[in-house]
C-alpha cells in the first residue's frame, strides 16, 4: 500500500510549500556542486539509500564525502545535471515529522550540446523538522526499471 | 481565453497544496498499477476525455475498467511510466468546486533501458470536494501537437 | 552563495502556491500564443535577460514585441512548446517583493511527432505584487551548458 491510502494525513498547505522549497534549495545546491550545503539537508545521522547501491550512506559526513567523490568523477563528462523533485504526496507522523514520496528525474546537458532525460526514479523520504528547517532522516531513490 | 484571465479566481495556498498532494498521490497509484485506487481519485459519475480517443469515458466503473484493460496492453512493454502534472493555474468556481489547467508529461523508462519523454499533454480538470477528499468530476487530455 | 543560503526567508504556504500559480499561467499563456497576456506577467519597467542575448529586453512593451517576432519564427517550425517552471525557492525581501530562483525545462512536440526535452534552464527572478498581482520586475534564464 502506497501513501496514497486513506489514512495518510496530507500536511497543511504552509508546511506543503515549506517541503517544496527545501527540495528545490537542497537540490540545487546539488546541481551547483554546493555539496557541504545539500547534505545540510540531511540530519547529522541521515540515511542515504538508492536501490542500485549495495549499502546505504550512513551520517551527514559520509553523505557529503561520498557525493563530493561521485562529483568529481562526474566533473569529467562536462555536463550539467538538474534534479527535479515533483509529484510529492505528504504523510504528517507529527508535528515535526513527515513522510513523503515523490518523483524524481534528472535532466543532463553536454556543453554546447542538446538536453536530454539522464534518469528517472521515485523517492521516499522521512523529513524532520530541526529549528524551523526541514531535514532528511532518511531517504531512499528507487530507480526506474531496474 | 484561458484560466489564466483576470476573471479567475486562484485558490488559497492550503487548497493549491491539498490539489498539488492529490494529484500526486492519485498519479502514482496509476503509475504503481492500482487502478481502483486511481479510479476512486473520480467522482462516481467521473468522466475522462482524450482527445486522441473518439469517446470518453464515462463514470467511475468505466474508467477503472478502460484503465484496467490499458495497464494490461502497457505491461506486455516491459516499461515503467510515470506521470507528472505541473504548471496548475486554478480557479475557484465555490467552495467545494475547483477548475484546474496543467501540464503533464509521461516519462517512460525500459527495463534496464534509458529514460525518456514519452508524451507531453495539457489537462483540464473539474475538481469537487467530497467528504474532504478532491476528486476529479470531468477531466479532458489533450495530446500535444495531434 | 545561492539563495539556499540561511540568510534567505522562504515565503508562506500561501505565497508559494499564489507563486506556482502566477508562473504556470504566465507560461501557459506563451504556449498557447497569447503574447499580450504573457508580457502583462512583467511590470511596465520589467526587464528579461537570457545569458544567450546579447543584450536584455527593457520594458513590458519591447518584450511583448521580441517575444511576438520570436514566436513566428517559431511557428514555421510547426511544433508545441511547453515550457514548465519546478524547483522553485523563494526569498521573501519585504511584504510586496520576493526573489526566486527555479528550474526551466522545455518539452517540444512535432505535428505527428514525439515529444523530447528542448531545453533546461535556470531562472532568477525579482517578483512584485502590484494590485494583488504577480509580476516579474526583472528576470534572468541562464541556459544549461552555455
Amino acid at each position: 500500500m502506497t501513501q496514497t491510502s486513506q489514512a495518510t494525513v496530507p500536511v497543511s498547505g504552509e508546511t506543503y510549500g515549506q517541503i517544496l522549497d527545501f527540495y528545490a534549495g537542497h537540490m540545487q545546491a546539488l546541481d551547483e556542486g554546493s555539496v557541504e550545503l545539500w547534505a545540510s539537508g540531511f540530519t547529522e545521522d541521515g540515511v542515504f539509500a538508492q536501490n542500485v547501491k549495495p549499502e546505504p550512506w550512513r551520517g551527514r559526513s559520509a553523505i557529503e564525502e561520498n557525493m563530493r567523490r561521485g562529483l568529481a568523477r562526474l566533473a569529467q563528462k562536462n555536463v550539467q545535471r538538474r534534479h527535479w523533485f515533483g509529484m510529492v504526496t505528504t504523510d504528517q507522523r507529527d508535528q515535526d515529522t513527515v513522510r513523503t514520496r515523490y518523483y524524481a528525474v534528472v535532466f543532463e546537458t553536454p556543453v554546447g550540446g542538446k538536453a536530454s532525460v539522464y534518469l528517472s526514479t521515485t523517492g521516499e523520504d522521512l523529513l524532520v523538522r530541526q529549528d524551523g528547517q526541514w531535514r532528511v532522516k532518511h531517504r531512499l531513490i528507487t530507480h526506474d526499471a531496474t
